[in-house]
């Protein structure tokens, strides 16, 4: 039996680009530890902190957050706007290649008002910040899809289907759909996109010590 | 702009596995429609088809789901234990290898219940199927991860974190997975689970001709 159990949790996405190997990291670690992996959106996962059902998560935090909720910053997120050449070379017939050069300084969220796109959610903090530059921009996105799963996104990206927006932590997913392909999706800064997404690592400071927690932290 | 826009749902795993390739299969096909990939449970997919939201859904049906909608039988899945193997080494460091052999005949859950397990919750269909065999047996999963993303599960049993439980449609991610890493998935049937998951193309008949249905069964 393990020593105790270390109960761990983050958003879907992040989970998939990162818990796997971290959980793995860990258990290489303190063998004699357990570990369980959770998943939940921001505002589950600080109810679940609140509850006691978690001893740490990965997440964004607002103002709506439990007071017992303690955080320590981690990283910095910026959001990307993601297309395939193929699409690209469909929509700019007379600027490509030449655009790509020019959007890889920003690219104007105006000019692809015309592509369809694939989104997520506007409860997300990292839609809500594009949702803030779509509005002042006066832009209306044709959503082909809307979900949670950015990496999908990118897939239905690479199958021209649409383009789409990647936080920084889904770019090396996208390296890796890059290697299996001839039809490569580019990644574009976003004009006048200036807000990033915080990540932090949040724990409840009302609970006692929770053994684990700060082997976790080395990993 | 296009003809008229088709709008295809399926449940979240579902659409990851088949989704993009058949969304660009009918762009190529038919491109002056447009599709649309919506994602959903079941239940949600009934009532998104029953209130017109929807055109067509690849899922199951129960007998909870509204009159109005028409079933097409697909195909039927399996459920299969996914174990790799390094972990299956380590639980039975005496009969590995052997066993390996010995579980493709169909592996006995009660032989594995002092492994972590990955699963999904209890709502999905292929789950109450496994819920029945697991009760008639008397055997309780330590699981370490609950969610419906069939192929994180995989990951993380690649990781040596979990065994897990995979339907017939995520064997080719299975596949992909192993040819990456030396620590390959094992597949076994599960003795005495002879129920299937079958799955359906849904309609409403009571919704008239939607333009591009038919076009998209041929895909």
């Amino acid at each position: 039996m393990p020593k105790s159990t270390i109960r761990v949790a983050t958003t879907e996405g992040c989970f998939r680009m990162i818990m796997p190997s971290l959980m793995r990291q860990f258990k290489e670690m303190y063998n004699d530890y357990g570990i369980r992996g959770v998943i939940g959106n921001a505002e589950q996962l600080w109810e679940m902190l609140e509850n006691g059902e978690l001893d740490i998560a990965f997440s964004g935090i607002s103002l709506l957050a439990p007071e017992c909720i303690e955080k320590d910053f981690l990283f910095e997120e910026r959001l990307y706007l993601v297309v395939s050449e193929q699409m690209l070379q469909n929509y700019f017939p007379d600027r490509y290649p030449e655009c790509v050069e020019e959007f890889r300084k920003g690219a104007d969220i105006r000019e692809f008002s015309g592509m369809p796109f694939c989104r997520s959610l506007p409860n997300l903090h990292c839609m809500q910040i594009l949702d803030h530059l779509l509005e002042r921009e006066e832009v209306t996105l044709d959503c082909v899809h809307t979900s949670g799963h950015f990496d999908l996104h990118q897939q239905m990206a690479q199958e021209n289907l649409a383009a789409c927006f990647s936080l920084s932590m889904y770019l090396p997913h996208l390296h890796e759909l890059n290697l299996y392909s001839d039809n490569k999706l580019l990644v574009f800064p976003i004009k006048d996109l200036t807000e990033t997404n915080p990540v932090y690592i949040l724990t409840n400071k009302d609970k006692g010590y929770v053994e684990g927690t700060d082997e976790l932290r080395i990993c």
